[in-house]
């Protein structure tokens, strides 16, 4: 059971939306309009509700975060984004708050305009379900090919009062997030009580996210819809540093990025992959990255196989210099690799059989830099290509 | 039947570095010191064979070229340094030409050490084999898992003379070639007998390479052994214009390029993307090349369905500027999209069934720009996974 969060309520319904008949609506309000903070992804082709919600995030101020499942209304031209309009807007009228308070996200297949009038029909009723123990329903609704539900929290006590913060996600296709400022179909939604200025906010929102879940992949793609939102009610009354305000708002994404890769479409090994040696930060990141979305790889993963071949020619496309005669490699606490070359097949069978745990680290030293870089990961395998070439269908 | 060459002899036989005892080594000679050039693989981690082909073609001359499957003797370290060295000269030594006049490359398991006595062992029995009609042989021996030979050729007609250029290639997987000047597992082996200059020759080369393999793409992943060489024995006794040496290399190149994506690992389908509108040909050819690459355009067209919202989403995440708007696609002659909208299921459903031939073209317009690019992709499905999660074992 996620904890509650003083200062807001939350709701669902099925709104027929999905096919499946499966609530697809999800509602989140504050009591009164709240400090408000969003990073939107950065791909050129951004869907409707992601405009609208950049441009309502800029006040600082929001309400109420409206979202729905089973269609992401993005590539619908003025249609979606009218679409968007009028479905903020009947929820504001139910909420009796100005539309300019209420958030848009939507997730699902690109190319479907979303039904204002499917959710304008259901506004009353979603107002009418709002509870501040409801934060599941909102969880279930916004889930896509997602098997379990995001949520996470993280609570600290400060000068004796305790402040939270929960998450609500959804993500496991189509997850390589790129999100920056003022700019994922990663949804998250990000409850605190603290007290906090809107910029104060964003900034330590954009420090969480760059940490989990820019740095994680499933697949590869960045969707049109990402959005992470940070809402702020400040009923506990505490004002924390922005540092120390970050580090909760990146714990909390931590954990919904890692249970959005272990949930990776087809997904059966989460690796955390620490790219090390590097002149910079940004070298390791952009090899980490390469390695991360290495389709070889990613099926040696799958097949439980050591092969650290693929992992070293992945690293070596990445357009960053190292000398591959430094290379070490190690899977859990196996080095299989040192100095460029094997350490024999005893210890790649051993790797291998760490390789079968549904999680495990892989290391890659490629110098002697202080520059590393972390990645989250999955494997790829027959269920992937299963759920992705027949998705629409 | 590949025609022969003026001026170059081919052989190959079963040294025992495959394990399933099929020929895996294979050699093409010059009837004396012949124009060289090549482009490698420009991925960090290099295979000891492409740092000493590199070196070798420097020179402008070579008079053999020495290839293996089964083992790429890739991050093998000194130890593999020293094996291409040794196996290049023992069959100097069988050919009693200078070693420096012999090419290496090799494909297959990175990280395995090359035999260099079971090259020794079979130098003189390869050099008993040349002849001017085993071109075939040798383009057997360069396969892995590649499901058929691969071999293209053109003749021109100068005043009243022929001249040929003769191409074998490999390659099924690790396909992304980035195939740059003095440094692909693609190996392709062009041999003419045109009248040139090591200098033009490699200019030709390099323009042909950028126009075939550089565009094409399998899996994403560029290999630490990608080797294109040309020989040019000048039998001929005719010279040709560098543009128009260029052009016959370029259509050998092309012709291999189809057939190893054709021939990508576990590949239904072959689509020829183009993109039109940008600003530049390096913009239309960055978005060309995310969109080629994204496992979830892949997986749709695994799938035989236009779900085109993928595209759009690749194209997007390209890091070029666009207005989604302007976007037109086109799957075969049927426009879906316009306007940066859908036409209708009606469209999409008859661009389905375009999509079920096994060879057909995507076109994606997004601006009025001068800059178009192509692109040679293939769809991904369950034969690569297979394939690649059990490739070593």
């Amino acid at each position: 059971m996620l904890p509650k969060v003083p200062g807001f309520r939350f709701s669902a319904v099925p709104a027929g939306i999905r096919k499946d008949g499966r609530v697809d609506v999800a509602l989140a309000v504050a009591d009164r309009p709240v400090a408000v903070a969003g990073v939107f992804t950065q791909n050129v082709v951004r869907a409707a509700p992601v405009n609208v919600a950049a441009n309502r995030v800029l006040s600082g101020k929001a309400q109420a975060v409206l979202v729905n499942s089973g269609c992401a209304n993005a590539c619908t031209g003025e249609a979606g984004l009218v679409s968007v309009l009028e479905s903020t807007a009947s929820v504001a009228r139910a909420l009796k708050i100005a539309p300019e308070l209420v958030v848009p996200a939507s997730t699902g297949v690109i190319g479907e305009l979303l039904s204002a009038s499917a959710i304008a029909q259901h506004a009353e009723q979603l107002v009418a379900r709002l509870s501040d123990a409801h934060s599941g329903d909102f969880a279930t609704a916004i889930m896509t090919t997602d098997r379990w539900e995001k949520t996470a929290s993280s609570l600290l006590e400060v000068n004796g009062t305790e402040v939270r913060v929960v998450g609500i996600g959804k993500g496991a296709g189509m997850i390589h997030p790129d999100l920056g400022p003022p700019q994922a179909t990663l949804l998250a939604f990000l409850f605190t009580d603290v007290v906090v200025d809107p910029g104060d906010l964003q900034r330590a929102l954009t420090l969480a996210v760059d940490d989990s879940f820019n740095t994680c992949s499933v697949d590869g793609d960045t969707s049109t819809n990402d959005t992470v939102l940070a809402l702020a009610s400040g009923a506990s009354g505490v004002r924390l540093e922005t540092s120390a305000l970050s580090r909760a708002l990146g714990e909390v994404c931590d954990a919904l990025a890692r249970s959005m890769v272990r949930d990776g479409e087809g997904t059966r090994h989460t690796v955390e992959l620490m790219v090390r040696g590097l002149s910079t930060h940004q070298d390791a990141r952009r090899i980490a990255q390469t390695v991360a979305t290495s389709l070889l790889v990613k099926t040696a993963l799958f097949g439980q196989d050591a092969n650290w071949g693929r992992i070293l020619a992945a690293a070596g496309r990445a357009g960053v210099r190292f000398d591959p005669n430094r290379a070490a490699i190690r899977v859990g606490s196996v080095e299989i690799v040192r100095g460029g070359v094997t350490l024999g097949k005893g210890r790649e069978q051993e790797a291998n059989v760490r390789m079968r745990e549904p999680a495990f680290t892989i290391e890659l030293e490629l110098g002697d830099g202080s520059g590393s870089a972390r990645y989250l990961m999955s494997d790829l395998g027959h269920d992937y290509v299963t759920l992705n070439a027949a998705y629409r269908s």
